[in-house]
């Protein structure tokens, strides 16, 4: 085993379990076990966490204690968008080193289901996702990895740049496999920080124009000043209270001067804003649901049956990292760097959580250091 | 113009209204004007039609009114599943003259929009579809149509297989654009006509194993009547009254030896039917429907956020015509025949209707004969 | 019909023939058959052609008389890149008036063949296609034209941009059909006006890295002044006498930080280009070949079949000028307008075709003005 | 470990050398390894190899010792097509057991590069390949392998049949990536064993109407032989010395009725087999490329631009075994097993590669039966 000798902090992590609490504990693996080299399988790594990001989930698991199908039963670590350095090595992995930065991919696939032999990791019927129960999640001070899902960073890119992969990850996994192409017209329903990053990458991809949509004028607002300078239409839709589904599309093809749009990116998983996506798309249009919502919704059928309307879905990603790290590193996507509006240290992690549960706050993406 | 010289009978077409009623009367073109080679715009045959399928949707027509947006406001001929000999031709036409047999298909598209520049003219923005109000349908002696839309059949071919190749025409776009392939499970829920046909094109198509559903004993039986003597496996399911969706979704996978469908084909447009087959197929596979049904539906929308499961459609077809003659006429799919159950003339239409709409006739496909 | 009234000069036409001669003279619709209303057919405008670019098969045609099977057999009009002035219009026509600016799609498919009638007109059996002998160009000052290939142009785009709408198609269609993606790795070869414009389009569909290649070192700093100030990662290979595929293959890579490129855009039509990009590309990778060359070409065929390398190619396009409007006109490519260094009058037209066939001129595109 | 207890005998295996040699030898795993269940790594399992067949890449290592970049060096384990029974598993593995009937995938991916990770772990950078130089081959009684690229036969299914699967994946692999339809208009061309294999895949996906070529009159029987009995049309086209490539493609077409093919599956790899298919293909169609052959070859270059006609390949296969078991254990494939014409033991494997070898034969399929 190739490891670094810097003192190490005792290993903590952020919990919370099924009564809601939030809490610092401590965690493993342990600086000793670290130390001795104990428990690392070949093809793994140790990496010392420098920064993560607290997704809505994270909070949704504090919150409500669940997400459909996924329950907090016992106490649970939360975190999944994170970067750090290698502090430890197994002998047996070649590609990384002590001292190297690294974005963690916090899924663990078996490599020998159908979805994984087939290129869909993300459908693993035996994957270990960090922080969906019951496994515990990525925020902590050092975790141990399979090398082959840390994603070495260039130069140019931060921890904090670093632990942005993962929602940028899902907004890349949505616009390929929604096809959406350059000179699409395009809606972006939600303005929190997934639609955020999928209208950066949209533009990106050529989408034009673009309408965004969201609850919140603020958010609207900070859509505009995020492409601000890049060449391309973008129009905003606030909805309000009381809006028909049909009225909200009506404002999306509006804002695409007359167009119906060919791609819907629906980012809120809420029942009203879903249904008027498929109200906005064309005849043969996709409406492609990146968020995640109610069990059971209702849809507007006829509308898909006679539009030949596409409804598709993501479940988190594959393959995204090197072409997110790509992309970031060359400045195409440098601006989903705007997104992180406040930063806490992980001994702060409660406030972090806080900040981030609370909509006044006007943050878009906390988060949280380990210095 | 080019004419055949036998004698004609009075144009006769049956019609519905607003109130329900179903009747025969008198229609357009005259036998004078045919005659007379009036109003044959350039591009157009007159063809005698010579058997006329009845779908469902002429029944609910009849019966209900409407379909979804699709309004009875006035009187209205019905029909849409036609064949018939070409009497007269335009001296534009040049591939087609008096005496060919062959099958018409319903819709008059308008080759300007995007839709039809892009391949998808059954999504025209100013289509006029045969039986679709207020466009006037096929169940008539003589009609006048665009020789482009008018497929010639060959010799091994009948009216009546003419006639069929509307219905097999949905079945054939389902099956290509569900990407349906050699070796995939699939599931078709409905065993009525277009459940049927589907199911003929499927096996034709390689799927295996295959198992078909529907909440009647004795359409089940027949299908597997259908495809009895083919290589390959069939099972059959048959929905009980109380059945949940998760029951008939592990009814499916039982019926496929524990495999996941990757296709469902859903030709009855019942909600529980589509809930029942999102709940059966495999991660990233695809729920394809093509039945119609409420303007609103309810689904289970965490199922096909976490399975990634592609929600597809069929409106009506393009394209399809040249692939199904050749398809019948090489006997890949010359069972089709089969689904005719019930022949009529077209005198005696409204019996035809009445047994095409009784649940209890046993009928699966009625045709009605101009003699 | 309706028609505008301002005093119109005699019809000319730029005229080449199998001897190779390039010369003015007069052309048909005459001026006093389009004052008179004679000859436009239902659907059909007048056009008055204000802005034409020369196209290296105008060139082609001129100098060598063919390009593969299409001769020049007897006098014949050049030019299809073209924008103009509607300046009368058939009763039938709604969707366009006298003093309309648009720009024309060159080609009149028939609507009614198999490529036709599956999106795909670009390879309509029965096409017509202004300037491939022996249908006559657009370079001259008048035209009667199908107005459903009549493109209009919004207010904030000259003819000289309408114009560039027709190279700009070609490339649009070549990153459409080759699948170039968000964040993959591409390169180009040839950085002549194809490849340039290939280039914008490229960058603006999120490509990246990106490397192009050309054997003019002029050329290639023009590509990167092309792209200047765009976000993303642009290299430049010259390609030298005496490389082998393998070296320029190696070239393209190094050009790309090592990795393979997933799509190469082959824009020149050269037999070791092609064969440099497959040995570039990476397993599963695509070669699209949008360039035109010899009739027999030699391909490293184990190459390609070890490496699971689709080679694609591009002929013409369809259903582009939408597209290509939508995102001139947003500004996305509007720095397509920096590809003309050169422009002329129709008085001037020889000196044009010299100018934009001297590759010492340093012309990218050559327009030509009907003032 | 399980293992089972029968007396083996000593494991041997069929070489061949850079000289050209062919001949009988030791082989690892020992016989005493096996029983002591030395070097059984987790994952792994111990299959006694009971039938192989040989494919013509067998028989070119022995005769040519390379196939394009891959040499024969040293002495070297031939064979890649085989089934057997389990007869020892490491503790690790749950889904196989001693007594089990299994098929031999003959790859091991790495299961850690992108071409692995997307699903096309045929493009795996690190695969080892039983029988590729220098990775020995499967032509011995016992091999350790790992459990995940053994596939569990069902009762249906002989060790024959198993071995089958290998060229059967060969032919779906080529069938799913070509996109074959039902109703595709098709040309096989070749009918040697991949060919023939291939117009069975092609038959059963539904493809309509089929031409097969060849140069062999016998082979050309053969191949009507073994659909016949199957709905569709099948019609030959013997190449006969002296033939053009464009005659060629005018013979494939006259066998398709008039038809251009939808899609060519070229089954030679042959420069003229492939130039004619290029030339019988309709716009926008697609040569799919299953067979190997010459480092470089020459194809119509203008015919494949000025058709958009894709030109694709194929090499081994990813994720076919589950479906071909599926497809010849229901009968859908059945037929695959009319392939083997000649059967021999392990110590007759020399005369076995001679009757495979020697084209008067009337050798299909030759297999090597371990007893």
């Amino acid at each position: 085993m190739s490891q670094q000798t810097t003192a190490l902090k005792p290993n903590i992590a952020v919990y919370t379990d099924p009564q809601h609490n939030l809490w610092l504990d401590s965690a493993l693996p342990s600086v000793d076990d670290i130390q001795a080299g104990v428990s690392l399988e070949p093809g793994e790594v140790v990496v010392q966490i420098r920064s993560t990001g607290i997704c809505g989930s994270d909070v949704h698991f504090w919150h409500a204690g669940r997400i459909g199908p996924m329950i907090v039963e016992d106490k649970h670590i939360l975190g999944h968008e994170s970067a750090g350095e290698i502090i430890a090595v197994h002998p047996s992995v070649k590609h990384l080193q002590p001292g190297d930065k690294v974005a963690i991919e916090p899924n663990i696939p078996c490599h020998a289901c159908r979805p994984c032999l087939t290129g869909s990791y993300n459908g693993c019927e035996n994957v270990l996702f960090r922080s969906t129960p019951p496994v515990p999640g990525l925020l902590r001070r050092y975790i141990t990895h399979p090398a082959v899902w840390c994603h070495k960073l260039p130069p140019t890119m931060s921890f904090e740049d670093g632990a942005l992969l993962e929602p940028l990850s899902v907004a890349l996994a949505a616009v390929e496999r929604a096809n959406l192409r350059l000179g699409d017209a395009a809606v972006i329903c939600g303005a929190g920080p997934i639609g955020l990053v999928t209208l950066l990458c949209a533009r990106a991809a050529g989408a034009e124009p673009i309408v965004i949509t969201d609850i919140d004028q603020g958010r609207l607002e900070f859509a505009k000043t995020l492409v601000a300078g890049k060449p391309g239409t973008l129009a905003t839709y606030l909805v309000e209270r009381g809006h028909t589904e049909q009225e909200i599309a009506e404002g999306i093809k509006m804002g695409l001067g007359g167009l119906e749009p060919d791609v819907a990116l629906e980012c809120t998983g809420v029942e009203s804003s879903i249904a008027a996506a498929i109200h906005a798309v064309r005849f043969g249009g996709t409406v492609f649901v990146v968020g995640v919502g109610k069990n059971e919704m209702q849809f507007p059928f006829m509308r898909l049956s006679t539009h030949e309307i596409d409804l598709r879905f993501q479940y988190r990603y594959a393959n995204t990292w090197p072409k997110a790290i790509r992309l970031v590193d060359s400045g195409v996507l440098k601006d989903v760097r705007k997104l992180v509006t406040h930063r806490f240290t992980i001994e702060d992690a409660v406030k972090a959580f806080e900040t981030s549960a609370d909509a006044r706050s006007g943050a878009i993406k906390v988060q949280i250091t380990n210095l």
